[in-house]
């Protein structure tokens, strides 16, 4: 597939809210996924589908989705970008925020090798 | 001004071909460029509008430009995203190729902060 096809499901199945199945679906086994910024005593980057899943795993446990907006993609060579909007609220301290982002993708062999996230810390 | 009216001034200067003034108007003093891969003995990054300006220079002296495209912006909070598709000689082996990257920015009071380039190497 091309990036853009690539880059076309995965913004298809973020507007439907499959964050999960997209992950599973388009994801390399050695994927690499970087932060803005590291959690506490943590690294930026997380290596591998088990480290980027529990990542996301926490993200859905933790949060609740009130309304989410994504844009793009605008693709280039074998990188993509979108954004995302989210209206959450962080559950452990029932805490409402929005928060935008920006993300890079990038596409290897069929699959998004590595994601990259820009946002204020 | 917003990132979206700083994004869309950006665009517009470089889709008439004003890279360099569009630098001048809009970086901050202390901007940061990374580049995808170091050339060699160098560093990704450029710190500082000297080491920013001399590396456009150095782009602009060495390449013809036969052809360019600019897609976006995709604004996300104080981030954007920007494509550049080149058609360009590279004068000093008279090769002429084609190159298509994503521009990362990072605005901050008004001026752009950070740029941040993704293509493959």
């Amino acid at each position: 597939m091309s990036t853009r096809e690539i880059a076309d499901q995965l913004v298809r199945m973020c507007r439907e809210n499959q964050f999960h199945q997209a992950m599973e679906a388009l994801y390399a086994p050695d994927i690499v996924s970087v932060e803005a910024g590291a959690p506490p005593g943590g690294s930026r980057e997380s290596k591998g589908m088990d480290a980027v899943r529990a990542k996301g795993e926490w993200w859905a446990t933790n949060h609740e989705v009130h309304s989410s907006t994504v844009e793009g993609p605008l693709v280039a060579g074998s990188h993509f970008a979108v954004t995302f909007k989210f209206d959450v609220t962080f559950k452990p301290q029932n805490r409402r925020f929005t928060m935008e982002e920006i993300a890079i993708y990038k596409v290897a062999d069929d699959k998004i090798v590595y994601e990259e996230f820009f946002y204020n810390m």
